[in-house]
């Protein structure tokens, strides 16, 4: 029903209930949704740390789990969660919080933001 | 300043801009996005056909770019569109339609959702 990737991992969004932002993109195995149904509380494998983690284990910043749904061919899925204070690592509410599109002033047109270097995430 | 996995690509949110709606999940290679800043419309690569498409390119439901964001790691992204039409091949609005969690009415734990077979994505 859910087709997991080559390395038994399915991409999930996580969406926020009442905001309605995106909060973050992580990974699930199998065993990772079977606890976050069992729990209610979002799980996910972590790929760097190659285990299963739940989400505010160690920050506190949990995902109470509203709904699961899965997308048209099965190989994503998305969790709305009530997020308990933030989902970003870095302290923001939500993990995309760089912009890296802007209008070229010169010509009108769509280009790259120069960014700064982002810190690196310890959990995904 | 974004990580592509081994095979090239980076996996793309695509969130609509008025009803915040996720839309889909989709996978973009670096040539995608430069077509996506370029144009102002959403381009993918997509997997099963192993070429660039723009969304919309056959249905006509285009997703005209309001902004693109990165998450803090680098290693994913957010396009936020007013998406023409519907965004699923399905003929609805979002790709993820379908809820796969349900309360067992017997305990009163989430558990999953007995699904009906999905279509197949020709696009993703």
């Amino acid at each position: 029903m859910l087709k997991y990737n080559r390395d038994g991992l399915i991409p999930v969004v996580v969406q926020d209930y009442e905001s309605k932002e995106v909060l973050m993109l992580a990974y699930a195995n199998e065993e990772a949704i079977k606890k976050t149904l069992e729990s209610g509380y979002a799980h996910y494998f972590s790929r760097s740390r190659k285990k299963l983690w739940m989400k505010g284990e160690e920050s506190g910043n949990f995902q109470k789990i509203v709904e699961i749904r899965k997308d048209c061919d099965g190989d994503a899925i998305l969790y709305i969660v009530k997020q308990r204070g933030f989902a970003c690592h870095t302290g923001n509410f939500s993990c995309f919080f760089s912009r890296i599109d802007e209008i070229d002033e010169s010509d009108g047109k769509m280009k790259m933001m120069k960014l700064m270097k982002s810190g690196e995430s310890d959990e995904k």
